[in-house]
């Protein structure tokens, strides 16, 4: 088959990115071709711009294009409420609820022994250093609920309670707007644990 | 919520590609910003270089970048067998199948009188001028097996028949309602072979 190398090459590229599979790079490559030639130079430019333009903030390690970030910075947010995450993605999930007023903590991974991800590779060390002015009250863990998350919520709750800080979790349950029959028994269990009086 | 400006119209330019939604589109997002540099560089090169040095064949409108392209400049194809199809993407097809030995002929579309495509706005007239020397002997009409396709195929057989030309179309061994683009190579052949004259 005659190859067209510059065609050839960006099917590659997209072939790369996660979840894009041989047809969807396909499809995306022909549709760059299909484009007008202004809006594929905006495509291209939104990446090197996005990529050269966004680092992390020095305190939260969120990403931000400013430094400190936006939430670090505001006057509106609770300094003394920290809600620690594993990725970015997870400070927009909490801030879409609209009602936490803290600041946030981006570990950028769980611990896994498996994958050889231990303390020194996660943004712990940054994490105690902003105990120190004695501003912080309560860390809240909101690292994924599985395994990993567990994992790490406890070690840096084993951390921080010496320091005299408040380390809650956030809850196990149903999902609102879910279904009781179609719960796994794990989730069920841990909902009818901790049920509240009403 | 507060948005990072580069962040939030990298999303938006993945969301306009198409089969990309909100949810991939924020993943793809967040993986370029994980990316080595280098490497985001290079897949916006790869989208520059290919919109800029792909463009049509003049001969056979399939996109190249070179012109004439690579098939129609090539000594091993047969110039007098032209295969018609609707898109680049279904030349990429026939090709794979690795024994169709002539040349080819992109329409860039079908007839389509609902979405307004008529014969002026394909590469028709364009096709007719290649039966001008003389050398063609056979049309294949390779347009998708749908109402458009066959519509097309119609159409540009009532205009061949009159000079001489042979004009067959593909058989169907492809499921009706399907695309050529993702036609198995196997089902492809068959129906080549069982091209019937129209």
């Amino acid at each position: 088959m005659k190859r067209i190398e510059p065609l050839a090459k960006l099917i590659e590229h997209f072939k790369a990115l996660p979840g894009i599979g041989s047809k969807t790079a396909v499809r995306l490559a022909y549709h760059v071709l299909d484009m007008e030639p202004e809006k594929a130079r905006e495509l291209a430019a939104a990446i090197v711009n996005a990529k050269e333009k966004i680092g992390y903030c020095s305190v939260c390690f969120n990403l931000s294009d400013e430094n400190p970030c936006r939430i670090c910075r505001a006057d509106g947010r609770d300094k003394s409420v920290i809600c620690v995450v594993e990725q970015p993605q997870d400070v927009d999930a909490v801030e879409r609820m609209r009602d936490f007023h803290g600041v946030y903590h981006v570990l950028h991974g769980a611990l896994s022994p498996l994958e050889g991800v231990g303390p020194e590779n996660l943004r712990i060390k940054e994490l105690l250093a902003r105990m120190q002015d004695g501003v912080v009250k309560e860390v809240i863990m909101a690292t994924n609920p599985n395994v990993e998350g567990e994992a790490t919520a406890m070690y840096i709750a084993r951390l921080l309670k010496p320091l005299g800080i408040k380390v809650t979790r956030i809850a196990h349950g149903l999902p609102v707007g879910g279904d009781l029959e179609y719960a796994d028994e794990v989730t069920l269990s841990r909902a009818m644990e901790n049920r509240i009086e009403l």
